[in-house]
């Protein structure tokens, strides 16, 4: 029996750990995919406070180490449910055993966001892509595009024209909603193309992609030869089989305040999953402070 | 006339401006003390993701130097009030002159809570002090005392005791209310004596504290020949100065919400200085990022 079982290893779930353990509580973190959470595939990190730059994969390492450091044992696996007990306290079930605990902190992140095509499913992992930094490197020198307009889609572009003289940016409308200073700097290299104000209707290919198709205002089509897709249009929650737990607001993000704290005594929220505005480094490693936090105190009762 | 003026170079100050940095803003940042704000003064820091450990100053020079090399303008000067002009920009005013803006972010942090007595005003800086690191140092090898049952106060002592052969810790009530792991080395210390349920009701000398008196429970008073107290009893806002650009609570916190948002468009809150259940570095960040988001936001319309 555990203290405190962190669901989710990112940088929220990992902060919640690190809050709990330097309070002498026993912590264990489950994590169905990777550690480190979402950061973990940015290839530059400049925003977090006393960091000038890191690679995300770097700082979700160094996060990994220091709660290791301090105690944490964490275990892959992915949190299929969590149940109250009769007792008072909770199981978390994976499909490779329960992890029990008097306390719980879900800090279970977001998903990418699929375009949910008959392309995009058929040409999965051969040419259509979510994430660059894991696998753009596949596709060095090869011609390749990003469809999205914010700070992920952006960051994608620029780090594509590390591997490739030619990258394509697909975007909706013809704005980029991420940060100024991206903006300039895909507005600075040349080896981009903006593809503004177009649709992507359709994908080439049977067993690789080959190009992607693109409609105009006026009608007209055009033929993108690339390699490689990089899906970059947001992020979904993924807390369906947690909402006996915690409320959900109607988008599926938990709908819990800046307490973290939900419906149900000794459970926390923290991170991405929490309905917010803003979901930045800081404000996952805030949450996960809080919620590790008011854990504690409830533990402490 | 700068897109942003920070008010205040803590953890959330230097972090909002952080994030107007790179999203391309112009950005000044104004601080009356010293940069780095709170957590320049703490001996170590555990509990910030990434950063197995740090001393608070280097914390803050890390932040100062990557602030800076970002592109902030950051001037020394405690800001008197802000004003919004006729044509709804911002003017800043220190001392020494103005800042003009078209947004502003407030994070003026706390400051620390005095006893007030005339004791305590007497021998302010004659052995009466408010930070352990700033002012230990003058007093090795000499007894000292803190009063005091929060993480301040418990780092202190610990602090204290590299330095003295015999530190006095004074709480008024029988429970220590900082992390279990900071009591657990309090505890283990055999430099730290602990005084529990006492009230410290005196400090002896005229140019230089003597000692301090202590009454227990049963009406019997102790002497302590200690020749440095170190006030470790909370910390108070200081805003009374802006409540006409945003609204205060009834302890004088600015009263904003999650969003950093305040009554009045293009001014923003961060940190410390907000009304909020938990303050701590990761929280100060947390709130940086979303007042300087939300800040280049508000400029961008």
């Amino acid at each position: 029996m555990y203290d405190l079982v962190v669901v989710g290893a990112g940088t929220a779930g990992l902060t919640a750990a690190l809050y709990a353990l330097r309070a002498g509580k026993s912590v264990a973190v489950l994590e169905g995919n990777s550690f480190g959470g979402q950061i973990a595939y940015s290839p530059r990190v400049e925003n977090f406070p006393t960091i000038k730059e890191i690679a995300g994969s770097e700082f979700a390492d160094k996060l990994f180490d220091q709660v290791v450091f301090q105690g944490a044992d964490v275990d892959m696996g992915e949190v299929l449910e969590v149940n109250k007990l009769p007792d008072g306290t909770f199981e978390a079930v994976t499909e490779y055993g329960k992890t029990n605990a008097r306390a719980v902190v879900l800090a279970t992140g977001v998903k990418h966001r699929h375009l949910n095509t008959e392309a995009e499913a058929r040409l999965l992992g051969k040419g259509v892509f979510y994430c660059a930094l894991c696998d753009g490197a596949f596709y060095k020198d090869h011609e390749m595009a990003v469809l999205g307009d914010g700070n992920t889609a952006l960051q994608y572009a620029l780090y594509l024209t590390g591997l490739s003289p030619k990258v394509h940016l697909i975007t909706l409308t013809d704005k980029l909603m991420g940060d100024g200073g991206l903006q300039q700097r895909i507005f600075a290299n040349d080896k981009i193309v903006w593809h503004k104000s177009v649709n992507l209707i359709d994908m080439k290919g049977e067993t690789a992609l080959e190009g992607v198709v693109l409609t105009h205002g006026d009608g007209s089509e055009e033929l993108l030869p690339v390699d490689a897709l990089f899906v970059a249009i947001g992020q979904v929650p993924d807390n369906k089989r947690f909402s006996s737990l915690a409320d959900l607001d109607s988008q599926g993000y938990f709908a819990s305040g800046e307490d973290c704290k939900t419906k149900t005594e000794g459970v926390f929220v923290a991170g991405d999953c929490r309905a917010k505005a803003i979901r930045q480094l800081t404000t996952a490693a805030g949450d996960g402070a809080v919620a590790g936090t008011n854990a504690v105190n409830w533990l402490n009762k």
